[in-house]
């Protein structure tokens, strides 16, 4: 897979939802070898999340930490970030060295690395990139909750938010589990409206599944304003 | 966790894909250190195919291998036969041993730990139980194709089975990217015909990702009927 000049591997690699033992071997294997560790961080937080959970592993002295500013939301998330972010990028490979794009959770499922991939295999098509899946945050709040996603033969939406209630009924209606990516006030609002109709089923929430600030309510009634984070999620069984 | 008289731990464990390196770190721990493992299987299968993922981890003159016959279908599995499946499992519990019970994939997501899992909340309420999750086929299929499944506000069905045309068109209008978990040749006749309405986006055919059997393929015209394999998913993105 390396072309004549022997660019470098990209790898994107899911480091799973923040329990540094849920990292897989692969995972583990990539990051202590690879000389390069691009750490992608929204401009204001202070650390990476996904890097909080590797730092452990990761040696400063030896390896190269590039903290790249991304995009946080869809308005900023122009073209021209993505080309500028992959050109940085596409420069450590070309010269030869392995990077390994840290991202929380899977990188394919909601990763600011699908934007990176999706630009290096437009623009540097001839690089080689390899993505080494991850445990993402979906199986692991439910698998904190010890509560099955879904069954044979059941199915399963995944959604990142949702628009009021009959957005959220129509799902209910169609899926028999419904997670919901992001929990906010006018959700919960939803959901609560749901319930009343006896239409929401069983709801579980789960706030950062895996950490030390974990937390599982089975009755949304007694979230309050700060359980309202981003990472959490709701688990919806109908 | 544990009562006055210390029964085991169950622990259900997602062992990944396919790839041993793909288990976590977290879960090669539990597997080296449990006394008994639990391997399902279906009653015609030679050998399980998650016990093959993890079986160089495993040390037989030491560890108890507990090869449990479970339903493969709906039919098979009346509440009786997972009655009877935790009433084993149970029984080394209560004699103080910790038991692995092993899944490919991940626990939570389509597989038969589920059902083991909600008998003993029932019926064993006092046994402490802990999952351990596993990388999904689901993501790594979709490491394999280098093929992100959702952007940041997409959203994302999981459907086990679909029933035709109408189906399969009702999912594709409110989803981006649908994974379908079982290929058949029903559904890749459906697909053919919204492909050729132009209503099926682009679909990518993955079989067994991360095993010496994987196979990647970007035009379902080129399927043949040895791909209708029960390890294959197909992805389809608006």
């Amino acid at each position: 897979m390396t072309t004549a000049s022997n660019p470098g591997r990209l790898y994107g690699v899911g480091v799973g939802p923040g329990d540094p033992e849920l990292l897989t071997v692969k995972a583990q294997r990539v990051l202590l070898a690879a000389p390069v560790i691009w750490v992608p961080q929204a401009g204001i937080s202070a650390e990476s999340y996904a890097y909080s959970i590797v730092k452990n592993i990761i040696d400063e002295s030896r390896q190269e930490v590039v903290r790249a500013k991304f995009p946080t939301n869809d308005e900023e998330a122009a073209g021209e970030v993505w080309r500028n972010a992959a050109r940085d990028l596409a420069a450590h490979l070309e010269a030869g060295k392995d990077v390994a794009f840290i991202t929380e959770g899977d990188p394919m499922l909601y990763s600011t690395f699908a934007y990176v991939l999706e630009t290096i295999q437009e623009e540097y098509p001839h690089l080689p990139v390899e993505v080494v899946p991850g445990v993402s945050s979906v199986m692991a709040a439910a698998a904190s909750a010890a509560a099955p996603l879904v069954h044979h033969g059941q199915r399963l939406a995944i959604l990142p938010a949702v628009y009021g209630i009959d957005d959220l009924r129509e799902a209910i209606a169609l899926y028999d589990t419904i997670v919901l990516m992001k929990v906010n006030r006018t959700l919960l609002d939803a959901l609560a409206n749901l319930e009343r109709l006896g239409l929401a089923g069983r709801t579980i929430y789960v706030r950062r599944a895996t950490t030390e600030r974990e937390r599982v309510v089975r009755n949304i009634q007694e979230l309050s304003a700060e359980d309202l984070d981003y990472f959490s999620l709701l688990i919806i069984r109908r």
